[in-house]
């Protein structure tokens, strides 16, 4: 039986409780609107801890004053029962008058957030990782779960737990893909029905660059190129950003090397979708 | 018998291991050079708390490019002699490159570090927020002790904790003094022989406020000009600040009303004393 909490200090004394007991507690974060891709998550958590806690949080911070604040998709009530089915202990609500009841003090982000969708999006992961490393304080977990599809947001988490002592592990999970390849975001109930069937350029692309590399191409910029030609040709998006990164110091590379991955941020009529590829290296 | 513990991981781990045995940490963080002020802490600590521990770390981060970070006193030995004096388990004394091996996200404070002491030292705040969120994080107390001579500090952190939901109880500590009045400070050895007899000024000046104030005096601009003329006769020192705050707000009044401040930082040869008292209410 999933148990809804709403208040920050009921959420604690939960958490507390449960450590004091000797259990772990594995916690799973999201916007809401859930999908596979976060029962995949949860089924982590689920698997690896004795409790579990998903929180659904709309968070105002971290978007953008153009951004779909208002537009994202909510209900809770769907959520719940996704959540239930799953088999989670809590689910924690909060009202963003609960979480910012007034936030004189904010996280800042440096270099991490000066490229990709960070570069795009100013202040965007100022506002993630103020809200994640508030709901790491409240809900005290033993481990984290986030999807790699955010491959940026993955690593700039990490490097806040590091940057801040959080005795937290977290653990990033591959992507969750629909049947065509194109990966499961909340997101992509923005794309209309064309664009859904030409979204898998996406993925596609990213399968060839894979191809590419295999056939022993190690220069990113004809990699970009090849991708950006494809997805051109295949689908009525405009590609904002095709580009190879290490990973997780998110340093641009020239020549592919070691651990990289290869971003993509595609722009179509009202739905812009990320997804990554990991080249070299386990993590 | 009081441990020294220097790195990162082991003490969380003990933190840990007394948390699950149902103990309360007590936590005083310190940049060193400890004097009775500092050892009032300690003993409160002691008092509330089934675990204590002190941290000694002097925090690159919170001085500016022309402050003292390198003359700052340090002498870690006298400081574990007075620490094991007390009685206190743990002292956490970690090098600069354990705690900052990368920082490449900060805390920054906003309306509050815009005042006071905030204004004279750009960044100082945002540095004192890192480590003791950083410390927090590591040595998970319970309960954490500061003193009340920096108000501002002290109020900041307050808000720390309350921004970023850390399940820790801040205690305020009242502010410990020489027999003449002059309020303890590391800095205190910075002053001249001369100076050091003329620093008893600040005292004196803020004990003149409170007679002004208990006569009906409510115009805090009055209050300020005799502080003023006050340590400006009697003292070689200049008034940098002498202003009266609400607390733990941070906004300066022109009426005195409610639990307000007054605060003072004068500045000496080589020393910048400050120094303050509460006016109304308590905590």
């Amino acid at each position: 039986m999933t148990k809804r909490i709403t208040s920050i200090k009921e959420m604690t004394a939960i958490a507390n409780k449960h450590l004091q007991a000797g259990e772990s507690i594995g916690f799973v974060p999201t916007m809401g609107a859930l999908h596979d891709g976060h029962a995949t998550l949860m089924k982590a958590a689920k698997q690896d801890n004795t409790v579990t806690v998903v929180s659904v949080f709309v968070n105002p911070l971290q978007f953008g004053p153009n951004e779909d604040f208002d537009a994202y998709p909510r209900d809770i009530d769907k959520d719940e029962a996704l959540v239930k089915g799953i088999g989670i202990d809590y689910l924690f609500h909060p009202s963003a008058e609960e979480m910012y009841p007034k936030q004189d003090i904010t996280l800042t982000v440096g270099r991490l957030a000066s490229v990709l969708e960070g570069a795009k999006r100013p202040g965007h992961f100022d506002g993630v990782v103020t809200v994640v490393n508030k709901l790491f304080n409240i809900i005290k977990p033993t481990r984290a779960y986030f999807g790699r599809k955010d491959a940026q947001q993955l690593a700039i988490i990490e490097a806040m737990v590091e940057d801040f002592n959080q005795d937290i592990e977290i653990r990033g999970i591959d992507i969750v893909r629909e049947a065509d390849g194109l990966a499961k975001s909340s997101r992509n109930i923005y794309l209309t029905e064309a664009e859904r069937l030409e979204a898998v350029a996406l993925y596609n692309s990213l399968q060839l660059a894979k191809d590419l590399i295999d056939g022993g191409e190690r220069d990113t910029a004809v990699i970009e190129e090849e991708i950006t030609r494809y997805i051109t040709s295949y689908s009525s998006g405009t590609v904002e950003e095709a580009a190879v990164y290490q990973y997780p110091e998110l340093i641009k590379v020239d020549t592919l090397e070691g651990r990289c991955f290869i971003s993509l941020a595609v722009k179509f009529s009202k739905a812009r979708l990320i997804d990554n590829i990991i080249i070299g290296g386990t993590k």
